[in-house]
Protein backbone atom coordinates (compact mmCIF):
# COMPACT_ATOMS: atom_id res chain seq x y z
CA UNK A 1 0.00 0.00 0.00
CA UNK A 2 1.35 3.47 -0.59
CA UNK A 3 0.24 6.34 1.23
CA UNK A 4 1.36 9.97 0.53
CA UNK A 5 3.02 11.97 3.17
CA UNK A 6 2.32 16.02 2.62
CA UNK A 7 5.29 17.69 4.27
CA UNK A 8 8.39 19.57 3.17
CA UNK A 9 9.87 17.59 6.27
CA UNK A 10 11.78 14.23 4.99
CA UNK A 11 12.71 13.80 8.64
CA UNK A 12 9.12 13.00 9.10
CA UNK A 13 9.06 10.06 6.36
CA UNK A 14 11.80 8.77 7.37
CA UNK A 15 10.33 8.71 10.69
CA UNK A 16 7.57 6.65 9.76
CA UNK A 17 8.81 4.62 7.42
CA UNK A 18 11.16 3.34 10.19
CA UNK A 19 8.16 2.76 12.29
CA UNK A 20 6.41 0.89 9.27
CA UNK A 21 9.46 -1.00 8.42
CA UNK A 22 8.33 -4.78 7.65
CA UNK A 23 4.83 -3.63 6.97
CA UNK A 24 3.28 -3.59 3.55
CA UNK A 25 3.20 0.11 4.20
CA UNK A 26 5.33 2.89 1.72
CA UNK A 27 5.38 6.28 3.09
CA UNK A 28 5.96 8.36 0.10
CA UNK A 29 6.83 12.29 1.00
CA UNK A 30 4.71 14.77 -1.48
CA UNK A 31 6.61 18.29 -0.51
CA UNK A 32 3.19 20.29 -1.07
CA UNK A 33 2.04 23.57 1.02
CA UNK A 34 -1.08 22.94 1.94
CA UNK A 35 -3.49 25.72 4.12
CA UNK A 36 -3.08 25.86 7.76
CA UNK A 37 -6.34 26.38 10.03
CA UNK A 38 -6.55 29.04 12.45
CA UNK A 39 -7.15 26.91 15.26
CA UNK A 40 -5.68 26.45 18.69
CA UNK A 41 -6.58 22.36 17.46
CA UNK A 42 -3.80 20.78 15.80
CA UNK A 43 -6.49 17.62 14.98
CA UNK A 44 -8.16 20.32 13.22
CA UNK A 45 -5.47 21.51 11.84
CA UNK A 46 -3.97 18.13 10.10
CA UNK A 47 -7.93 16.82 9.29
CA UNK A 48 -8.54 20.28 7.25
CA UNK A 49 -5.05 19.64 5.48
CA UNK A 50 -5.05 16.19 4.99
CA UNK A 51 -8.44 16.74 3.15
CA UNK A 52 -7.22 19.35 0.91
CA UNK A 53 -4.11 17.69 -0.22
CA UNK A 54 -5.90 14.64 -0.75
CA UNK A 55 -8.71 15.77 -2.90
CA UNK A 56 -5.97 18.32 -4.83
CA UNK A 57 -4.01 14.98 -5.40
CA UNK A 58 -6.69 12.19 -5.58
CA UNK A 59 -4.63 10.27 -3.68
CA UNK A 60 -4.52 9.07 -0.16
CA UNK A 61 -2.99 11.40 2.04
CA UNK A 62 -1.20 11.83 5.39
CA UNK A 63 -0.64 15.22 7.36
CA UNK A 64 0.66 15.88 10.58
CA UNK A 65 0.15 18.75 12.89
CA UNK A 66 1.64 19.29 16.59
CA UNK A 67 1.67 22.10 19.20
CA UNK A 68 2.48 22.30 22.72
CA UNK A 69 -0.35 22.91 25.49
CA UNK A 70 0.37 24.93 28.47
CA UNK A 71 -2.34 24.17 31.20
CA UNK A 72 -1.50 27.58 32.88
CA UNK A 73 -1.79 29.27 29.29
CA UNK A 74 -5.47 27.82 29.14
CA UNK A 75 -4.00 25.73 26.23
CA UNK A 76 -1.60 28.50 24.30
CA UNK A 77 0.09 28.32 22.15
CA UNK A 78 -1.47 24.59 20.64
CA UNK A 79 -1.47 24.62 17.15
CA UNK A 80 -0.20 28.40 16.69
CA UNK A 81 3.27 26.93 18.09
CA UNK A 82 5.11 28.01 15.33
CA UNK A 83 4.48 31.68 14.92
CA UNK A 84 4.60 31.99 18.81
CA UNK A 85 8.17 30.17 18.15
CA UNK A 86 9.14 32.57 15.94
CA UNK A 87 8.06 35.55 17.79
CA UNK A 88 8.40 35.33 21.19
CA UNK A 89 10.96 32.30 21.68
CA UNK A 90 11.55 31.02 24.79
CA UNK A 91 11.90 33.80 26.67
CA UNK A 92 8.20 34.76 25.98
CA UNK A 93 6.86 31.21 27.83
CA UNK A 94 9.09 31.56 30.57
CA UNK A 95 7.70 35.33 30.92
CA UNK A 96 3.99 34.17 30.56
CA UNK A 97 4.72 31.58 33.19
CA UNK A 98 6.48 33.83 35.83
CA UNK A 99 5.52 32.99 39.69
CA UNK A 100 2.94 30.61 38.66
CA UNK A 101 3.32 26.65 40.30
CA UNK A 102 1.46 24.97 37.62
CA UNK A 103 3.76 23.56 34.63
CA UNK A 104 2.18 21.14 33.42
CA UNK A 105 1.97 20.98 29.42
CA UNK A 106 1.60 18.68 26.65
CA UNK A 107 2.87 18.30 23.23
CA UNK A 108 0.25 16.83 21.00
CA UNK A 109 1.34 15.33 17.68
CA UNK A 110 -2.31 14.92 15.85
CA UNK A 111 -1.62 12.61 11.81
CA UNK A 112 -4.57 12.63 10.40
CA UNK A 113 -5.14 10.53 7.42
CA UNK A 114 -7.96 11.04 4.48
CA UNK A 115 -8.61 9.24 1.25
CA UNK A 116 -9.61 11.75 -1.37
CA UNK A 117 -13.35 13.35 -1.08
CA UNK A 118 -13.15 11.25 2.17
CA UNK A 119 -13.71 13.04 5.49
CA UNK A 120 -10.27 12.59 7.51
CA UNK A 121 -9.63 10.38 10.34
CA UNK A 122 -7.73 11.92 13.18
CA UNK A 123 -5.05 9.97 15.91
CA UNK A 124 -3.30 11.74 18.53
CA UNK A 125 -0.17 10.98 20.36
CA UNK A 126 0.32 13.11 23.79
CA UNK A 127 3.60 13.72 25.70
CA UNK A 128 3.29 15.15 28.39
CA UNK A 129 6.29 17.20 30.57
CA UNK A 130 6.56 20.75 32.57
CA UNK A 131 8.01 24.14 31.41
CA UNK A 132 11.57 24.30 32.77
CA UNK A 133 12.01 27.41 35.14
CA UNK A 134 15.14 28.46 32.50
CA UNK A 135 16.40 27.68 28.97
CA UNK A 136 18.42 24.52 29.27
CA UNK A 137 20.11 22.94 26.12
CA UNK A 138 21.14 24.23 22.25
CA UNK A 139 19.61 21.70 19.99
CA UNK A 140 15.80 22.34 18.51
CA UNK A 141 13.23 24.46 18.46
CA UNK A 142 12.25 26.91 21.23
CA UNK A 143 9.96 24.82 23.13
CA UNK A 144 12.45 22.09 23.01
CA UNK A 145 14.44 24.19 25.02
CA UNK A 146 11.71 24.41 27.95
CA UNK A 147 10.13 20.82 27.81
CA UNK A 148 10.92 18.45 30.12
CA UNK A 149 9.10 15.44 29.88
CA UNK A 150 7.60 13.47 32.44
CA UNK A 151 10.43 10.24 33.38
CA UNK A 152 13.19 12.64 32.62
CA UNK A 153 15.25 15.93 34.22
CA UNK A 154 16.72 16.99 30.95
CA UNK A 155 15.08 19.22 28.52
CA UNK A 156 14.23 17.96 24.55
CA UNK A 157 17.26 20.24 24.13
CA UNK A 158 19.61 18.39 26.72
CA UNK A 159 18.97 14.83 25.05
CA UNK A 160 20.28 13.48 21.75
CA UNK A 161 17.74 13.13 18.90
CA UNK A 162 17.44 9.38 19.48
CA UNK A 163 16.80 9.76 22.87
CA UNK A 164 14.04 13.16 21.99
CA UNK A 165 12.59 10.29 19.58
CA UNK A 166 12.38 8.14 22.17
CA UNK A 167 10.79 10.08 24.76
CA UNK A 168 7.99 11.02 22.07
CA UNK A 169 4.51 8.98 22.24
CA UNK A 170 4.28 7.41 19.14
CA UNK A 171 0.71 6.18 19.72
CA UNK A 172 -1.05 7.75 16.43
CA UNK A 173 1.36 5.98 14.18
CA UNK A 174 -0.24 2.61 15.81
CA UNK A 175 -3.41 3.74 15.10
CA UNK A 176 -3.31 4.72 12.04
CA UNK A 177 -1.64 1.31 11.25
CA UNK A 178 -4.29 -0.40 12.85
CA UNK A 179 -6.95 1.46 10.73
CA UNK A 180 -4.95 0.92 7.44
CA UNK A 181 -4.93 -2.53 8.39
CA UNK A 182 -8.93 -2.94 8.96
CA UNK A 183 -9.67 -0.99 6.18
CA UNK A 184 -8.29 -2.76 3.18
CA UNK B 1 -24.47 47.07 -6.27
CA UNK B 2 -24.82 44.76 -3.83
CA UNK B 3 -22.23 43.30 -2.37
CA UNK B 4 -22.09 40.21 0.45
CA UNK B 5 -20.36 40.78 3.69
CA UNK B 6 -19.29 37.07 5.51
CA UNK B 7 -19.25 38.11 8.82
CA UNK B 8 -21.17 36.71 11.84
CA UNK B 9 -21.15 40.47 13.81
CA UNK B 10 -24.07 42.86 12.53
CA UNK B 11 -22.17 45.65 13.96
CA UNK B 12 -19.73 45.51 11.21
CA UNK B 13 -22.08 45.88 8.62
CA UNK B 14 -24.03 48.67 10.20
CA UNK B 15 -20.85 50.56 9.99
CA UNK B 16 -20.03 49.65 6.41
CA UNK B 17 -23.33 50.81 5.88
CA UNK B 18 -23.77 53.88 7.44
CA UNK B 19 -19.66 54.91 5.70
CA UNK B 20 -21.20 54.24 2.63
CA UNK B 21 -24.78 55.88 3.01
CA UNK B 22 -25.63 57.59 -0.13
CA UNK B 23 -23.85 55.63 -1.96
CA UNK B 24 -25.27 53.22 -4.64
CA UNK B 25 -24.27 50.48 -2.37
CA UNK B 26 -25.87 47.98 -0.16
CA UNK B 27 -23.90 45.78 2.13
CA UNK B 28 -25.47 42.82 3.05
CA UNK B 29 -24.92 40.26 5.66
CA UNK B 30 -24.11 36.68 4.91
CA UNK B 31 -24.05 34.78 8.28
CA UNK B 32 -21.42 32.15 6.88
CA UNK B 33 -18.22 30.48 8.76
CA UNK B 34 -14.99 30.10 6.33
CA UNK B 35 -11.46 29.05 7.30
CA UNK B 36 -9.50 31.17 8.54
CA UNK B 37 -5.74 30.27 7.35
CA UNK B 38 -2.86 30.43 10.15
CA UNK B 39 -0.88 33.06 9.59
CA UNK B 40 0.11 36.50 11.36
CA UNK B 41 -1.04 38.39 8.57
CA UNK B 42 -4.35 39.60 8.51
CA UNK B 43 -4.49 40.43 4.81
CA UNK B 44 -3.39 37.34 3.95
CA UNK B 45 -6.18 35.83 6.22
CA UNK B 46 -8.92 38.42 4.70
CA UNK B 47 -7.49 37.45 1.08
CA UNK B 48 -8.17 33.14 1.51
CA UNK B 49 -11.83 33.47 3.44
CA UNK B 50 -13.54 36.19 1.16
CA UNK B 51 -11.91 33.72 -1.86
CA UNK B 52 -13.22 30.69 -0.20
CA UNK B 53 -16.71 32.55 0.49
CA UNK B 54 -17.51 34.18 -3.29
CA UNK B 55 -16.87 31.13 -4.49
CA UNK B 56 -18.98 29.22 -2.27
CA UNK B 57 -21.60 31.58 -2.29
CA UNK B 58 -20.92 32.87 -6.20
CA UNK B 59 -21.75 36.24 -5.35
CA UNK B 60 -18.96 39.53 -4.38
CA UNK B 61 -18.08 38.56 -0.73
CA UNK B 62 -16.41 40.89 1.75
CA UNK B 63 -14.70 40.04 4.71
CA UNK B 64 -12.56 41.54 7.32
CA UNK B 65 -10.32 40.03 9.47
CA UNK B 66 -8.16 42.36 12.22
CA UNK B 67 -5.04 41.93 14.90
CA UNK B 68 -2.71 43.74 16.84
CA UNK B 69 0.95 43.63 16.49
CA UNK B 70 2.91 44.15 18.96
CA UNK B 71 6.53 45.97 17.69
CA UNK B 72 8.82 44.27 20.40
CA UNK B 73 6.94 40.70 19.53
CA UNK B 74 8.47 40.56 16.16
CA UNK B 75 4.79 41.01 14.99
CA UNK B 76 3.05 39.38 17.76
CA UNK B 77 -0.17 38.54 18.10
CA UNK B 78 -1.05 39.86 14.66
CA UNK B 79 -3.99 37.58 12.92
CA UNK B 80 -3.59 35.01 15.99
CA UNK B 81 -4.99 38.29 17.96
CA UNK B 82 -8.48 36.17 18.88
CA UNK B 83 -6.75 33.02 20.15
CA UNK B 84 -4.32 34.53 22.52
CA UNK B 85 -6.62 37.11 23.50
CA UNK B 86 -8.91 33.81 24.85
CA UNK B 87 -5.85 32.16 25.95
CA UNK B 88 -3.42 34.91 27.34
CA UNK B 89 -5.77 38.18 28.07
CA UNK B 90 -4.61 41.70 28.84
CA UNK B 91 -2.57 40.24 31.58
CA UNK B 92 -0.26 38.04 29.18
CA UNK B 93 0.27 40.63 27.03
CA UNK B 94 1.45 43.08 29.62
CA UNK B 95 3.69 40.25 30.86
CA UNK B 96 5.53 39.71 27.52
CA UNK B 97 6.33 43.80 27.63
CA UNK B 98 7.72 43.89 30.89
CA UNK B 99 10.63 45.70 31.95
CA UNK B 100 10.20 46.52 27.72
CA UNK B 101 11.04 50.06 26.42
CA UNK B 102 9.75 49.57 23.59
CA UNK B 103 5.53 49.77 23.47
CA UNK B 104 4.63 50.84 19.85
CA UNK B 105 2.09 49.00 17.89
CA UNK B 106 -0.68 48.75 15.79
CA UNK B 107 -3.98 47.77 15.00
CA UNK B 108 -4.51 46.08 11.81
CA UNK B 109 -8.13 46.09 9.73
CA UNK B 110 -8.16 43.79 6.75
CA UNK B 111 -10.86 44.55 4.27
CA UNK B 112 -10.82 41.88 1.49
CA UNK B 113 -13.50 41.80 -1.31
CA UNK B 114 -13.57 38.60 -3.80
CA UNK B 115 -15.99 38.12 -6.77
CA UNK B 116 -16.19 34.43 -7.58
CA UNK B 117 -13.24 32.73 -9.01
CA UNK B 118 -11.33 36.22 -9.20
CA UNK B 119 -8.15 36.86 -6.66
CA UNK B 120 -9.51 38.60 -4.10
CA UNK B 121 -8.43 42.61 -3.66
CA UNK B 122 -7.07 43.42 0.16
CA UNK B 123 -7.24 47.03 1.55
CA UNK B 124 -6.18 47.81 4.98
CA UNK B 125 -6.40 50.32 7.42
CA UNK B 126 -3.99 50.48 10.17
CA UNK B 127 -4.17 52.02 13.79
CA UNK B 128 -1.48 53.48 15.57
CA UNK B 129 -0.54 53.06 19.15
CA UNK B 130 1.24 51.84 22.66
CA UNK B 131 0.26 49.33 25.07
CA UNK B 132 -0.16 50.70 28.47
CA UNK B 133 1.51 49.90 31.94
CA UNK B 134 -1.47 48.47 32.97
CA UNK B 135 -5.09 47.72 32.46
CA UNK B 136 -7.89 50.28 32.21
CA UNK B 137 -11.41 50.69 31.09
CA UNK B 138 -14.21 48.29 31.13
CA UNK B 139 -15.52 48.34 27.66
CA UNK B 140 -14.43 46.28 25.00
CA UNK B 141 -11.90 42.74 24.42
CA UNK B 142 -8.66 42.31 26.38
CA UNK B 143 -6.89 44.43 23.84
CA UNK B 144 -8.78 47.31 24.22
CA UNK B 145 -7.87 47.53 27.92
CA UNK B 146 -4.11 47.91 26.90
CA UNK B 147 -3.88 50.06 23.34
CA UNK B 148 -3.75 53.84 23.91
CA UNK B 149 -4.31 55.09 20.01
CA UNK B 150 -2.21 58.07 19.00
CA UNK B 151 -2.99 61.66 20.40
CA UNK B 152 -5.01 60.49 22.97
CA UNK B 153 -4.40 58.91 26.88
CA UNK B 154 -6.69 56.82 27.48
CA UNK B 155 -7.13 53.30 26.47
CA UNK B 156 -10.09 52.13 24.12
CA UNK B 157 -12.14 50.63 27.11
CA UNK B 158 -11.72 54.07 28.24
CA UNK B 159 -13.66 55.89 25.51
CA UNK B 160 -17.04 55.04 24.23
CA UNK B 161 -18.32 52.94 21.65
CA UNK B 162 -18.49 56.25 19.56
CA UNK B 163 -14.91 57.35 20.19
CA UNK B 164 -13.33 54.34 19.71
CA UNK B 165 -15.09 53.99 16.45
CA UNK B 166 -13.81 57.62 15.76
CA UNK B 167 -10.19 57.12 16.47
CA UNK B 168 -9.87 54.14 14.08
CA UNK B 169 -8.47 54.35 11.28
CA UNK B 170 -10.99 53.92 7.95
CA UNK B 171 -8.98 54.05 4.75
CA UNK B 172 -10.08 50.77 3.47
CA UNK B 173 -13.44 51.81 3.68
CA UNK B 174 -12.80 54.44 1.38
CA UNK B 175 -10.19 52.55 -0.84
CA UNK B 176 -12.61 49.90 -1.02
CA UNK B 177 -15.34 51.93 -2.22
CA UNK B 178 -13.12 53.72 -4.86
CA UNK B 179 -11.74 50.84 -5.57
CA UNK B 180 -15.48 49.26 -6.57
CA UNK B 181 -16.88 52.76 -8.30
CA UNK B 182 -13.68 51.89 -11.42
CA UNK B 183 -14.61 48.78 -11.75
CA UNK B 184 -17.76 49.82 -12.50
Amino acid sequence: MKIYYATGNKGKVDLINMIYKDMDIEVIQENIETPELQSLDCREVAKMSAEFAAKLLGKPVLKNDSGLVIDELNGFPGALAKYTEDTLGSEGYLKLLEGKKNRRCHWVEALAYSEPNKEAVVFESLSYGTISDEIRGERGDAFDKIFIPDGDTRTFAEMTTEEHLKSFDTKAYFELLKYLFKEQ
